[in-house]
Parts: structure tokens; C-alpha cells; sequence
């Protein structure tokens, strides 16, 4: 194994960056960003192998830029902007300069896609391969799960499931030949988020980002807003891809409610409110917990692969 | 194993606070926090069972007061003032409410001590027990580590090495009866910090938290001030409890110097400057690297125990 001090040798080359409003980057016991006037917004998330990911379905890119997007997708669910990213890692016996290069360039690939900078961290051994990141950006205005209205409808800004459906993919060990197999794969080895979607949210009355599953982000999202979500599985039809992740859903011999509701690892945006932007998939009434019309079963909802 | 939502109730239980400053707590995607007119500094270490504790040495309050003593030492090393903490922990199956409160108490009494407050979050399985914090807090002037100036004194907090010492009689399996035993075990296992130390330090040049080893940070110092630290070992006899240290290396057949130089984990803060609080142990020098006058041989430096 490389030395420690190799290893951030490595990932500072990996990491350089110059950026106006950072005092003081890596290197020093900590970083040091210039006061701004618009308040903080933090969000932390850690991934384990053999829980959140394995190495033998995704290469270290893969594994660095999904659990970057999902502390990403945080931030925007607080209606925010994310500006720095503070990344730890428990390294296996295997990690040397390249493997920590490769996972390092995962998690930049993501920072780059919404102009975030990593500005420290930690390494460690372990036994299993873990990372924690931290996520920090500037929010105006949050936006809540608790701000869902009695007659806001619900939006979605994609559909959800491939992700799921990928895992299934990679759990019966099928092929990954169709557009739609590669498309679900790719979904779950690091998903391709809607981040110009959370943007567009200013009006929104609650948001938040599916990073269990759609059935209990909504549940959590309309108990916080203390109303009821009415979702009808009808409207989800309307997306464009609809069809295509049916189709797949046969082929993995699970219903496509299953995959949709009980998916999660999309990190697609939940949001609440008038006339927004994204796939409208139901409405908020009085009273509380979650009424799916159109659909045939309660979904099973996926807490990880073990 | 108890269900993520009734280890977050517990969570949320211990961390429970009031702060005019934060606009949204736990619960939510992230945490908000009102803007401030100082900079933002931030740090994060990760601590991994068997790499940094074992739980047959160590109960999980301390291992929590340790890790999150750590990230507290990196904020004030950078002269700042650390104000809210993110704490994520990958949790091995014996974890039930009973052991989630427990590490979260250990977390919360060091976080305390210095009026820092745990605002968010993650909770994942492990095979090891992993934590990952991230500290936040503000400074006006950070104090780097390449501030050292030619002439400079150069000062500790308090003597380190009794962390070291402690880890010794542990893996030796030595009894824990005397006093110097007791201090040095409890010192490894949860370090008392002296923070109002670095508090203290608004005139220094150059600040570190020693997490390391004094030799490696003393090194770091100098070459990221450019200049040379010329360290003096019968300087570190001024100490009131050196000749407890020293009569308990004598009994661990190390030498004192081997704990002074190469232990760390006590978190003392090396500064450099004019006339400052602390323990005098050398001055700076035009040149580069490290001498240690009076000292008869290269201690052993010591990074983790396996």
C-alpha cells in the first residue's frame, strides 16, 4: 500500500484548485472559505462497500461520483448551491496511487458537473472500502420537506427505478446488451442527476431528493408538511421512458410499480407546489400518510442490497 | 440490529438543541445555518475500528469524545472557533439504541466542552465501526502552518506522549494501578484537550494540532514556513508532569523521548511566535528541517497501531 502521505500527494494533484473564495485549501488542519452573506447549507453521507456499492459492479469512477452526487443532490433538495465538497476514506490494503486517483476523479467528474471544489479530508485504512463526504453550499431561501400545502401538486423531475432495475440486473447476473439493460446499469452505477431541475424550484413549497425510495421520501415528505400525498400511478405514464423501463421490468419479471416506487438510488427530486417544471405525479390533500391510485400492490421498498 | 429511523430517533434525542444561529437541524436533507460576517473553517477526520481504537481498549463514549476531539483540535488549530459538527458512523450489527447513545453522548460531552453542536448526519452498516466527522466553525484570521517566522520561539500546549504511553500498557496488557497509568490509558482513550490553549494564541505565527507525532508535525511546520525548527529535549523537562512521564516509560521500557516525539493522539497544539503561553521546547531558525538537541537517538515515530 502507498504511504499516506503519497496518497494526498496524489489526490491534492487530483483536487487542485483555484477559487477566489478560499482562504485556505488543502494541506492545513483545515480549509478556511470567506464569509458570505447567504446562509450555509450542509449535508453529510457515507457509503460502504458491500452496503452501498460493490467493486466488482463499479469501478472506483463509478463508486467516487455516486456518493458525490448524492450529497450533492442534498444541497439542492435544500434549494441550495454546493461549493465545496470535504471527502474522507477508509482505503483497503489494495489502494495505491492509481486506485486513489481513479476514485478521486469520480467525485471531482461530479463536483465539475455543478462547479464544486474539493477542499479536504482524511484518509484511513480499513477493511472495507467507506466514504464520507460532506458536502457545504449557500442557500437564500431553504426549501423544506415540511412546506407541502393542501392543494400543491407533486412533481417529480424524472422517473424513477432505473436505477433498481439496474441492480436487478447486476444481482441475476443478466445481460447488459439492450439500451435499456446498459441505461439501468449506468443508472445504478452513478446516476446522471437533474441538478439544472432543482434549480428551476424557487416556487416550490417542498422538496427533497428520492435517496430511499419514492414511497418513503414521500411519506416522510407529507408527515413533515403534516398533509397527504395522493399519488396516482397513471400520470407516471407520461414520461418518456415510461415504456422503455416496462418493458424492462418484464423482462426482470418485476412489476414496474415495484421499481418505481420502492427504487431510490436515482436521487430524482420529490417537489411540491404550482405549476412547476418536471413529471406531475399526484396531489396534496388534508389528512396524512400516502394514497397510490392505479396501482395493483403495495411496492416493497428497497433498503440497499442485503 | 435496530431499524435506521429508531437509531435516528435516538439520535435526535441526544442531539437535541436550541441555536438562534441554525435555521434548519436534523431531519431535513441537510442543515441550514444563518449567514455570519467570519469565515468559515472546516475539518474532517475519519476514525476506523482496529486503524484508531479497538473496542476491547476503549468504551464507545470515549471513542466518541476522542473522534470528536480530534475534529474540534483541527478548527481551533486553525485559530477558529468550532460551532457545529456533522457526524456520520458506520455501524457494525451488535449497534442497538443502548450503543447509539452511548457514541453520540461521547460525541456530544466533548462537543460541549466548546459549545459546538451536532446538526446532521448519516447512519450506515459496517463490518467495522466506522465515524466520520466534519467540523464547522469560524475564524477572522486563520493561523497557518506556514507562518513560522525566523527568530520565533516555538511552544506546546501541554507535554504529549501520554497517549502513547497508554496505547503501550494496553497492547502490553500492563496493569492500570498507578496514577501515571491511569492518566496515560485514560489519555489514549479519550484525550482531555486544552483548548482554551489555542484560544489563547491570537499573537502566534504558525498553529497545528499535534495528531500525528510532534517529530512529523514539527516537520511539516518548517518546511511549509520554510524555515528550520531547532528543538531543545531539556526544554520539554520544565513540564510539571515530566518526571511522571519519564518514571512511567522507565516502567514500559520506552524511552521518554520515543513518547514525547513519536506519540500524537494527545492533541496538544505546537505554535510558533513571541512570548507566548505554553511550554517552551525550541526556537526557529533560517534553514530547513528538524534538530532535536539533547536527545539521544530518532524516536520511533508512531502512526497507529497495527
Amino acid at each position: 500500500m502507498a504511504s499516506e502521505s503519497e496518497l494526498i500527494a496524489a489526490l491534492s494533484e487530483v483536487f487542485l484548485l483555484s477559487d477566489p473564495n478560499l482562504i485556505v485549501g488543502i494541506g492545513d488542519d483545515g480549509a478556511v472559505i470567506k464569509a458570505s452573506t447567504k446562509n450555509l447549507v450542509a449535508a453529510t453521507d457515507m457509503a460502504v462497500e458491500g452496503v452501498h456499492f460493490k467493486r466488482e459492479w463499479s469501478n472506483l469512477h463509478d463508486i467516487g461520483a455516486k456518493i458525490a452526487a448524492a450529497n450533492l443532490a442534498d444541497i439542492f433538495a435544500m434549494g441550495g448551491d454546493p461549493r465545496y465538497l470535504l471527502v474522507s476514506a477508509g482505503l483497503t490494503k489494495d489502494f495505491g496511487i492509481a486506485e486513489i486517483q481513479e476514485l478521486a476523479q469520480g467525485i471531482k467528474s461530479e463536483a465539475d458537473l455543478v462547479g464544486a471544489a474539493i477542499i479536504g479530508g482524511d484518509i484511513s485504512r480499513a477493511e472495507q472500502l467507506v466514504i464520507s463526504i460532506t458536502a457545504l453550499g449557500e442557500v437564500v431561501d431553504p426549501i423544506l420537506r415540511s412546506g407541502a400545502k393542501v392543494g400543491d401538486q407533486i412533481y417529480l423531475s424524472n422517473l424513477p427505478g432505473w436505477s433498481r432495475a439496474g441492480l436487478a440486473i447486476l444481482v441475476k447476473g443478466l445481460p447488459i446488451e439492450t439500451d435499456a439493460a446498459k441505461r439501468a446499469v449506468a443508472a445504478f452505477r452513478a446516476p446522471t442527476l437533474n441538478y439544472a431541475y432543482a434549480v428551476d424550484l424557487a416556487n416550490a413549497t417542498a422538496l427533497s431528493d428520492v435517496s430511499d425510495s419514492l414511497m418513503t421520501q414521500s411519506e416522510q415528505m407529507a408527515a413533515a408538511s403534516n398533509v397527504k400525498f395522493d399519488l396516482d400511478f397513471n400520470l407516471f405514464k407520461a414520461a418518456a421512458d415510461f415504456e422503455e423501463l416496462r418493458t424492462l421490468s418484464e423482462e426482470l419479471n418485476v412489476s414496474v410499480a415495484d421499481l418505481i416506487f420502492g427504487g431510490g438510488e436515482d436521487h430524482v427530486f420529490l417537489a411540491t407546489g404550482e405549476d412547476l417544471p418536471g413529471l406531475l405525479i399526484g396531489n396534496v390533500s388534508a389528512g396524512n400518510g400516502l394514497t397510490v391510485l392505479g396501482n395493483e400492490k403495495a411496492p416493497d421498498t428497497w433498503r440497499h442490497f442485503d
